[in-house]
């Protein structure tokens, strides 16, 4: 982890600029500006979303600690109601963010020790699918593992359902998930019991990196029992909160967390769900991102597929009964990040021209210095690094005493 | 039965031509041509529907007793085609039917005395639905059973299914059959083992009408282990086939018979089918012939249900979890026959008119003459003794010594 620097504001950085082969931020003012924002407002919520982009992280700390909104921001009542808001609603709203205390230099010092790190939009590492959450898209990420997000994502599904599934649910849950990262897919959930757990295991039993989306701090481990599952999944994926160290999960929390599951990746499959399931939320999320929504049959003497049925005979979800099926699906349109492939699907397909040419560009036997492989690659020695940087986060290379190599994966 | 009059021809009597009213139907050479050529003829052969849609049953008995078609019949190779037949073809096929025996008088004595009832085109029995079949509507239909085949397919549903079903698919046939039977809907299916069995139970365990639609015929029982279930439908549905008394069933009738099963109803329900099953081929009549298509879904897990995802994925099915479901589709459109109601279904809303008029002239306690319902129902009395006929064989009304009374059902 790099060291907290927080006077180093640089220069030009606006938000939703991508800030390519520069992993190793500093934390400026816009950072530790989100970073205290993360405390004030609630996630998700869509007037300081509003904020934030009207007038930049910053000015929208002042105006939220001032506990007064710009007298413009909100110009008629059109614009209150896209908030979903009253105005006597608004002010109660900006009154309790003037009334939290945030502290963003203690918060991430705390984060780091705790082994996680911040990413804001603009990161070369920050998705940038959730910039389709607009209002709701979150202020920041905790992210604790070794996987880089971003990369993670590209090709991504989310897998979810109940916690009370059945045997039925977790095993076709398990097997999609491995089913998916045989196929250079990774899997995208929330951690639950039931069927996200069973997502997740999948993935790992595939090698494959999964995402699991929490509604608490990084450093909290919710539900308690699956603290070996979150390890292995810091040690092959990444887990992912966009709330402080320390925030502990509420029923709203699990709500508001699911969109962020739903426009991670591709796609949603929901496996198995009661009709009041959680996992309809998020199937939600996905359609209104307009993200491909599936469904998962199942016997319909049971309750537990009743949700997936609804969606099924509402349209709102394709029927998906295999993997090939659901990669037939995600894998044939909206494909900008990379292009369909006629061959097999590779990890690979998901980065950008630049990392790719530096990715290629490392010796396939032993390691290169840095400087070797940015000539090799066409690009300068920042951009090399920055990109080396990313791979080595992706789990494609390593660093060594020599300088980098590539990483061979176990099994692809 | 009535008995025999193979020479009663009626003149003015055309096929297609409903004659309400009139279940004593003497023998004419329409009847008697019919029951040549399904001896003659294959059941659902094109070459033959068209033939006898062109020039009537007595002249096409003519022309496949020569062995050899009016030289207008084939004006071009489009037609040929229409038929899916080359001319070589053809030739051998009228040979063949010039070379088979057929003994009209014999078999309908022979099936009467086995207790079938023959019915054709134009019989106020005969299901005008199956007009939908164009050039393969059946050229007639022997019948075995109390019930009216045409007042019980009305408002009916067919239920069809694998025969290796599981315990899964069993359970759910009989629960849709017999929730069909609880709202006046009756079910159709083929008598085979697992889900058409468990489906015509269903519909029995609810005291409903169910017509079983064999490959053989009437008389023969396939399979043999469902000897009491096709005695229990005789008592209160009705047993149906295309084929002559003592034919037997060959593969290619099991799927020239689905056509009927599809026909007969307002929408076929796929329970359980693998990809290979017979039962999409029902379902494709069904879709044919513009009856809806609905499936239901099952664990992925099981071969049984793959067929059913096939279809609901393909968009050719809609699927269905429950009885309600089924009703709600079957019954909101292509209510030719009977006016949408916002009450509950009752078996009578499917009658006609004049028939109507009649069953509510009866009185509600004790018989009456036919003479005193005619009046009551202000029809001339050959009418209101046709639509008796009809009314006692569809189970509303029964004859006792002192005229015609209502048979109170069990339970509606």
């Amino acid at each position: 982890m790099p060291p907290d620097r927080p006077g180093d504001v640089r220069d030009g950085e606006r938000p939703g600029l991508p800030l390519q082969g520069q992993p190793d931020m500093g934390d400026d003012g816009e950072r530790l500006a989100r970073v205290a924002l993360m405390r004030m407002a609630e996630a998700g919520d869509p007037v300081m979303g509003r904020l934030i982009a009207r007038y930049g992280a910053e000015e929208a700390l002042a105006q939220a600690r001032r506990g007064v909104l710009a007298p413009e921001f909100v110009r008629d009542e059109r614009e209150l109601a896209q908030m979903s808001r009253r105005r006597t609603d608004l002010d109660q709203l900006v009154a309790g963010w003037a009334a939290r205390r945030a502290d963003s230099v203690a918060d991430l010092s705390q984060g780091r020790e705790r082994g996680a790190r911040l990413i804001i939009p603009g990161d070369a590492e920050w998705p940038t699918q959730l910039d389709d959450l607009a209002d709701t898209r979150p202020f920041g990420l905790w992210l604790d593992g070794r996987a880089n997000l971003r990369f993670s994502c590209l090709r991504s599904v989310s897998i979810v359902g109940s916690r009370a599934a059945t045997a039925y649910g977790t095993t076709v849950a398990a097997e999609f998930a491995s089913g998916l990262g045989d196929r250079g897919w990774s899997v995208v959930s929330g951690g639950a019991y039931g069927i996200d757990g069973a997502a997740h295991r999948g993935a790992l039993a595939s090698q494959a990196a999964t995402v699991v989306v929490l509604a608490c701090g990084t450093d909290i481990c919710y539900p308690s029992a699956h603290e070996e599952l979150f390890r292995a999944v810091r040690s092959r994926g990444v887990v992912v909160s966009e709330w402080p160290p320390g925030a502990h999960p509420t029923r709203l929390r699990f709500l508001v967390r699911n969109r962020v599951i739903a426009a991670l990746s591709r796609g949603t499959v929901v496996v198995q769900a009661a009709v009041r399931s959680g996992a309809l939320n998020t199937a939600t999320h996905a359609s209104g991102l307009n993200r491909h929504l599936m469904a998962v049959p199942g016997p319909i003497t049971a309750e537990a597929s009743t949700g997936c049925h609804v969606l099924i005979r509402q349209g709102k979800a394709v029927c998906v009964t295999s993997v090939e099926e659901v990669v037939e699906l995600v894998g044939a349109i909206g494909d900008d990040l990379a292009p369909e492939r006629r061959g097999p699907v590779r990890p690979t397909d998901g980065l950008n021209e630049e990392t790719r040419r530096v990715l290629e560009a490392i010796p396939a036997r032993g390691p290169a210095g840095p400087a070797a492989i940015a000539v090799a690659a066409g690009v300068d020695l920042t951009t090399a690094l920055g990109c080396l940087g990313a791979l080595a986060a992706a789990g494609f290379v390593e660093s060594v005493d020599r300088g980098w190599r590539l990483r061979r994966p176990d099994r692809r």
